[in-house]
């Protein structure tokens, strides 16, 4: 089971009651956050989540309304106690903000390891999960993530006995990957059929809707996509400040032959997110509106 | 009248219904905040207050719990029309802390004029209050402060008269200060009676009990002060993190002569800060305990 839980849909300004962008990906007993803004830490108590299970941070861009939580979330992550390594990922310049706000939170308990992302072809591996940046289009340089949890072929008796592998040793080729037994090397695809269709979700804010999107948001399960503006006559402030329309984002959704499309990252000019929603599901009916704490529980498809 | 809110009251990190350190004062139009925590810009909408009539930051230190809301909270400043000036007052480092945490926050429509302060002798003045920053003790540079709003005195008709002062600039001199009238010049002094009993607001926290304190605190109608730590046992925690405790707080406000003693910055290990109160109150018995939104409206004495 994956748990992807929005812990702020808030864009540019929180509301009393919304707090600013924040991601969480909860698998196996390790989480991915993405974004960071003022408040997540205390969002996360809201979804009753612990900060110390996050390896990963990915942020889209350096924005305050997605960094400015970082400082106060580290000192939590300590607090909790935390001593592995933290990951952070974002774009070029990650490493200046990150050290730009560490001023405030100095003497942190682990290690924080910033990659700054330069292309689409970068691949970071968290956990079971494969993490695809990808550029989007913003006033600044910002990235959309996708994240893909593969699964395995069906366990195939057959092929198993002819390759010959003996059988005390295919339920560890089938959990636990490769062995040598017995002065042979044994691995995992001589006992498993061809890997099955996983998961995978994509998250992007902050951009107009380009290619890239697309692409990379293709045949997701879920994704999670910015709707700044559900009005159609905020097309021009769209425009703008680099953002996206509720019909843009659907049409994203529509394009990428997505599961289901999750609207996020609002504009503190719209009090009511859902007033808009029948026109985004006009385009692409699976879509719905994010809230803060909204999560769903992502599993494999039967068999 | 002159109001003053406490914003959030917790220490060290937010809990799900506690902001982290900020209060508000509010005279005339004009607003002085103290420290900014995260979700200080939050923590406004909740007291119903503005962003924009804020002139003045004074930071106590530069802890996250203190710092971290400065960048969101300039941005909402801006976009709430400001285009005034924003002065910022704090320890030694403070130009240091504001510039890196304004990496998240460019291009403000304000200027921003940082006061470091190294003497307890400094003396700032925003609108009508005269702040005067005082050195406490904690693991780091940390200021207190006082905030006095004078009160000149009453007016005084025989006074005027032996001065020879025109009875057309009587109401002048009373309400708007000098002027010069037929080739002469009046001051209101020419009018008015010795100054009377103005009002006084100090704010303390992350601070051992020092001297300095009961100094700069002297007959303060209203005594805000840490109380991290409510209970007695934990004296030696109090020590180690150069805190206080609430009995420590109370001694303070009594020997002080304060009015009221309003307890804040209280440690995220402690629920509910009521609970420990009596401790407080059996040394001065008008201790209060702070929380978030908690507001007084403070009047001049009758006369």
């Amino acid at each position: 089971m994956w748990r992807v839980t929005l812990l702020g849909t808030g864009g540019t300004m929180p509301l009393k009651n919304r707090w600013l962008s924040s991601c969480l990906l909860s698998y196996n007993g390790h989480s991915i956050l993405v974004d960071c803004g003022e408040g997540t830490q205390i969002a996360l108590k809201w979804a009753e989540q612990k900060a110390k299970p996050i390896d990963t941070i990915c942020f889209t861009h350096f924005h305050a309304d997605h960094i400015s939580g970082l400082p106060g979330f580290l000192l939590t992550l300590g607090n909790e106690g935390r001593t592995d390594p933290l990951t952070i990922i974002g774009p070029v310049g990650a490493e200046r903000y990150v050290k730009a706000l560490c001023l405030i939170a100095p003497n942190l308990p682990f290690d924080i390891c910033v990659h700054e992302v330069t292309s689409d072809d970068t691949v970071h591996q968290a956990e079971s999960i494969t993490i695809r940046p990808f550029r989007v289009r913003h006033g600044v340089p910002c990235l959309g993530y996708s994240f893909t949890l593969p699964r395995a072929g069906q366990f195939d008796c057959e092929k198993a006995r002819l390759n010959g592998v003996p059988l005390r040793i295919w339920s560890h080729l089938q959990h636990h990957g490769a062995i040598d037994y017995e002065s042979r090397h044994y691995t995992p695809d001589m006992v498993l059929g061809p890997p099955r269709k996983g998961l995978k979700v994509t998250f992007t804010t902050d951009t107009r809707p380009v290619e890239n999107i697309v692409r990379f948001a293709a045949d997701s399960d879920l994704f999670i996509c910015e709707g700044m503006f559900g009005e159609e006559d905020k097309r021009d402030r769209a425009l703008d400040t680099y953002h996206m329309l509720y019909t843009e984002a659907a049409q994203m959704a529509q394009r990428a032959k997505v599961r289901r499309l999750w609207l996020t990252h609002f504009s503190p000019s719209m009090p009511d997110p859902e007033e808009f929603l029948p026109l985004a599901a006009a385009i692409f009916p699976a879509a719905e509106c994010g809230f803060d704490g909204k999560s769903i529980d992502l599993a494999y498809e039967t068999i």
